[in-house]
This record gives structure tokens, sequence and C-alpha cells, in this order.
């Protein structure tokens, strides 16, 4: 075998052989093949697309590359979730501990943001002191003994996919539904977890710019899930504006311990609680209505605020000390009348140029800088009423960029749905 | 500018501006474009193409990374002749003698062979101590004095066709016609000849697999050509079979003076006279039937021998120390019947096999060894008779494997022509 005959064939769309992938990994690991070679892959890839077949090939050529966690000696079900990804998306930091205060296991790997917001992992990072770098012993441990654990993934797991992802990002191949569901699904089983709920983001700020190639990421996971004998249910929710009110570190923490206090805003309450009924019922093999009952339950009694501080603690974090910039500026609407579109990648943009998120790999997060976005899609807003508010820290950015990212109408537009769909 | 939006707009088929173009190539060449982006953006252009504006920009910015070759202190007309290669093609060898024999100026820059087989001048290097490297100076006084010279094109012509020459031979990008035209154009317009002769070759070994392709690649050459003033005439011919009998570096040299004693085989004789009165009329501006008179004469007086041994004196070669392998194998056929297609590309691969072509930069080519092959599409074989020659080497091949690279059929099969069309 040769990779540029392998090459050669994606080129040509003929679809490649297990023997063929499984190479093609192998030695990209083993860095017999080189960075340059494998983009022009993933370029072929990315234009030619891939069969489901191929794509489960992959995934287990990438899932093998590495270790994988045994998680069978923790008694119970475990669950994991996963969102492809947004802005303002604390989604895993307020569902995670609700979902442990009822008992079931949240054994949660989660990434860094490479993108132009921080992921989970640093999001989590900006409460001083906090620990996600852990070993596989004391991340069972924690899940045997608090029901809930979120460490970064191991260098380990699924090293072939930090290799590919580090260069899709760096070679306009990020946009591939089947490098994105390999992606997703290697480093999900290689984690362990026997339930894998997954939240495609749908709209201007996610991946997946429309319902229909979020419904093929879905149905493609979802294939692969069942060849592992894994269950995996996506949920498409909106991401045509950002999640919350919160975009940045240490601002979405906050804004995570309000939304588990019963006083967080409505749109990210709403479907942390939708994705917490989902787990609960799948995890406790209850009904809809017995779930929703129990993740009520955690949430007024403050059994999942506690188990969220608990968390904090069992991971050495310190929140009394995180720190949010007090360097905090107004932007007030220009103009009266509805919101009819809020420009979310370029909002994402903005809260990376102001420190929360990283250009590049090595490029360290400011915890305390980020936006709040005080209006959304279907409001009204009256000129000079307040829009944004800009925590900032070293960084600059221009009004007129953040105001650019609302557009601004006589008529009413009806905002997007926040739950689209739920595929099984 | 960035480059990942520039990949990124090739990826989704939109096409990229003069500026984008420009800055691709500048930054590929000063390496603050890494192989990696490169061979992405280079496999999004071979997938999705690129418009004959694009392919134009392309070979400008390629052009304008190097040097360029200023002849005009050469009085006279100068003309170039480029071929697409094929296996066997020695044509360059014996053309370029021939018109200047007739008085004109051949300027030519060669290259080495990175395929199957060698380039020119790996072919001249069979010749004991000929010299290729040369400074323009040298070049230049060589054309006025002899009015023909072969050089190794310097390092400093067109820097970025070097580098992403080297890098789409082994990330399977080589098939694109727009990267072709502008790789070829973009050398040729920096020597700076007033006359370019592209001999495009068709089939089976050679990269444009069928007429259609080449005449899109022609078209498109010419069209480039136009945009510099700079006439260019190319001839389709067939590649459909190898050219004359002799592959390999020293082998081809003797088949070279063979057909300027009027003694080689009929297909590179008549291949070579046809593009030389092509050439010669173009080059004199004068008729077809003068220009035709002109190449006889020079053939039949010996004028053309007389000047090929001319230019191996005048750049050092001693032609009476060429050594070819005396190590010589017979292949026989091994059933009887007409042949009615030949393995191109398979026989010069087997001809690299044995050392006459390398598989990486480095690779030291062995002269000496080679394929004649003896029998030609439409030809009748008995049982038995000889149908290959091998001169080996160092390294070994199997018969059967050149046994395969023949079809021997009940029924006569029409060769291809060997001029198909002349575009200009």
């Amino acid at each position: 075998m040769n990779i540029v005959d392998i090459i050669n064939k994606k080129r040509k769309k003929i679809s490649l052989t297990k023997e063929e992938i499984e190479y093609v990994i192998t030695n990209y690991v083993s860095e017999n093949i080189t960075d340059y070679q494998m983009s022009a892959l993933l370029m072929a890839i990315t234009i030619n697309g891939m069969s489901d077949e191929e794509t489960i090939y992959l995934t287990d050529a990438m899932l093998n590359s590495g270790d994988k966690i045994d998680l069978t000696s923790i008694s119970g079900i475990k669950l994991d979730k996963h969102s492809t990804g947004g802005v303002g998306d604390k989604t895993t930091l307020i569902l995670a501990p609700i979902v442990a205060a009822t008992g079931l296991n949240m054994a949660k790997m989660s990434g860094r943001g490479l993108g132009f917001t921080g992921g989970t992992i640093d999001k989590l990072e900006a409460i001083p002191g906090l620990k996600t770098d852990m070993s596989l012993n004391d991340f069972k441990k924690q899940v045997e003994e608090i029901h809930v654990a979120i460490a970064s993934g191991s260098k380990k797991l699924v090293p072939a996919d930090k290799k590919m992802y580090a260069l899709r990002d760096v070679t306009a191949t990020v946009e591939s539904i089947p490098l994105i569901a390999s992606s997703i699904m290697s480093k999900k089983l290689a984690s362990g977890a026997d339930v894998l709920v997954i939240d495609v983001k749908v709209g201007n700020g996610a991946l997946m710019k429309n319902k229909e190639d979020a419904k093929k990421l879905a149905n493609l996971m979802i294939k692969i899930g069942k060849n592992y004998n894994k269950k995996v249910v996506c949920i498409l929710t909106n991401m045509f504006e950002p999640l919350g009110e919160a975009i940045g570190n240490s601002l979405e923490v906050e804004e995570s311990i309000n939304v588990l206090q019963g006083k967080g805003p409505k749109d990210i309450t709403s479907l942390v609680i939708f994705l917490a009924i989902q787990m609960v019922k799948i995890g406790k093999d209850i009904t809809i209505e017995e779930a929703t009952k129990e993740v009520r339950n955690v949430l007024v009694t403050g059994k999942a605020l506690n188990k969220f501080y608990e968390v904090i603690k069992y991971q050495h974090g310190n929140i009394k000390e995180m720190v949010i910039s007090d360097k905090v500026i107004s932007i007030k609407a220009n103009k009266t009348g509805f919101i009819t579109e809020i420009n979310t990648e370029a909002i994402g943009e903005l809260s990376r140029k102001l420190g929360a998120g990283r250009y590049q790999k090595e490029d360290v997060i400011d915890s305390k800088v980020g936006l709040k976005i005080l209006k959304k899609v279907g409001d009204f807003v009256i000129n000079d009423e307040e829009l944004v508010k800009v925590y900032l820290g070293e960084k600059d950015i221009n009004i007129n960029e953040i105001l650019d990212c609302f557009t601004i109408n006589e008529h009413y537009h009806k905002p997007n749905p926040l739950i689209i769909e739920t595929i099984v």
C-alpha cells in the first residue's frame, strides 16, 4: 500500500477499503505519512465525501490509535454528553451536576477549545486551582464517589484525532460531516460511557449551518454508535444566536451557577432541563414524566447546585477566587426595532479577540473577559437601550464591530425554536 | 488575507482573485505558508478546478517568484520546445540539433525527470563529462555561437514551481490541467524564448489520458502564451505506446544518433521531422514546403548530426565513453498474434525499476540500463519471437511483468495515429 495511491483514489471519488483507512491512520500517527499528504487526503475527503462504511472504518482506526478507557468497574450506567460547539455553550457545566444529583454517573471527558470560544475545560479552569488533568484511576474513583467527574482527555486517547484536528483547523478541512462524525465518535467511544447524548448545534454560530447537514451528522453518529452497541441520542438545537447571555469563561461559570439557582437566562435553562430529562429517562429507563420530576426535584432542592460545588471542591477549585473583569462597557442599540438576526459567529470571533478563545494552541486564555448579550432574536430594543456588556481585559475591540453583529428591523422576526429535533 | 480563508474559498468552488493567488505564491515561496496548507489548496484546485483567468494569475505569480531570462541580446527568433512527457521520449535530443542546423536559435532549458523516466537533462548526462549546469551568460554565448544550448534550469527560475512540483508529486495533485498548464508556462515564459512548440502527449503513458483533456491543456497554454504575446503551438501526439524503441538514458542517446543518421525507428523519426518542420516554418516565417526542404537538407547532408556532436563537444561531453549495459536479456513473446495494446505506463515503471528513473529526488540514475521495445501496437508477433531487450544493471525485474505489458490478440488492431492534432 502507498499513500499517494490512496490519496489518488479519494481524489477520484473511489471508496477506500478498511485496510487502506487503517494504513493511513496507523502511518500518520507513527509519522510515516507526512502532514502535507494527510492534508491533501483530508481535503479530498472534505470535497468528495465518504460513505457511511468508510466513516465507520475511519472511526475504528482512530479509536484504535490509542488507549481506551474501561469504565466497567463502576457499577451502573455511565452517561456522557457532547456538544458540537457554539457560542455561549456552557451546557455541560450545568447538566453534569444535575444528572449526577439524580444518582446517575456522568463520566465526562472534555476538550479545550481551538475555535473562537473556550471548551468546557477552559471554562472550568476559570475557577482558580481547579484540576482537570487526572489519572484514569482518579477519574474512575471520582465518578464512583460523587457520580461525576469532568476531566481533560488524556493525551493517550485517540492520538490520531489530536493530530488530525490540529491539521484540519489550519487547512480548511473542518467542515466535513464524515470527519466531524469520526472525530467526535472515536473520542466518545474511547472514553467508555454506555450512553451518549449529543447536542448537535445548528445555525450561523455552529459547524452545521442548516438542519439537513445536522441531521446527516446526527444519523451518521447514531449509526457509528450502533456498530459498537452504544446508545447515541442526538438533539438538534438552535445556534442562530448565542446560548444564554454570557460568553467568556468566568462569565459562563457565573451564569451556570445562576441557572442552577433558578435565575439564569431562559434559553440555556430550558435547554439544560430538556437535555437532563432525556439523560435521566434513558439512564434510569423511566418515563419522561418520571424523569421530569427527578430533574425538577434536584433543582428545586438545591441538590444540583450542591453537586456543582462538590465537583469543584473535589477537583480542587476555589470558586470564591474566580475573577470577572470589572472593566465593563455598555454597548447601546443605535436604533429602535426588533432584533431579527444575530451574527453568532462574529460574536464568537469578538470574544476570541477579547482573549476568551485561542488563535493558536499555545495561546493563554484570559478567563475574566467576555461579553453579555442582553437582547436576543425576537426582542424589541429601543434606541440607546443596553444591548451588550463587554468585560475587557488587555485587548480592545471596536464598538461598531459589536453593533454590526445585530440586525435591527422594523418588523418582528420569530426566533428559531430552541429544540429543533430529537434523533434516536 | 489569510491562507485558511483562501483554501476554504477554493474548497467551496469559489474563484480566487489575482491578489489572493499572488498572496499564496509569495508566501509559499517565503515559507509563511506551510506545505500542508499548500497541499490542501492544491487538492482543492485539482478537484474543483480553476478558471482560465485564475490559471493566468497563477502562472503570472509563479513566473514572478524568481528570475527571468532575457534573451533579447541574441539576434533573431529564439525557439523553445517542450514535451508534457512520455515513455521513450527523446525528441528534444534530435529536434534541437536539426532546428539549429537550419540556422535558427534553440534556447532550451530542460528538466530532470521526477516521474518514471529520466528528463532530457538526465538523458544528456548519460554522455560522460557533459555539462548542463551553466551560467546564463554561457547559455546565451553558446546559443549565439552554435545556435543551440541545452541547459538544466537555474534554481532561481520559477522557484514556486520547483516547490509546488515536488509537493504535487507526493500528494496525488499532479493530474490537474490548470496546475500542469501554469507549471509548464511559467517555466517556459521565464526562459525567454519567442516561440514555443509544445508536444502534448496523449495516451496510457502520458499525463493526459485522452484527447479531450489534451485539447483543454493545449488551449489553456496557448491562451496563457497570448497574454504575454508569445506564440505557442501545441501538437497532440500519441503516447499509447513508447516512442521509438529505446527507453533508458544511454539507449535513448544512441537511438537519437540513429535517427539523425536516418536509421532510427519510424515513429520517432516521423515525429521529430514533423516537429522540426513546424518550428522551421514558424521560426523562418516560410511555407511548409520550404521548411520541409530545409529540414530534409540538414538531415541528408549530415549537418544535423554534426550539430548534435557540436553541442555535445561544446558542453564537454565525450560520446565515445558512453556506456550501454552489456548484460542484455531477450524477452520473447509467449503467444502468436497481433499486439493490440501496450501498457505504456507499466513499461515506464519497469524502466524506473531497472534504475533508469528516480523514485526520489536524491536517487542516482543508472544511465546504462533500459529496455528496447521491438514490437509495437499493430505488429504481428510469432510465439517465441523477440519482443523486448532488457539492458540490466544492478536491479532486476520480473520477466512476466514485462510480458504483462503487452496484449496479444487474434485480431488486428489499428494503432493510434502518431500525430493527433495541431492546435495553434
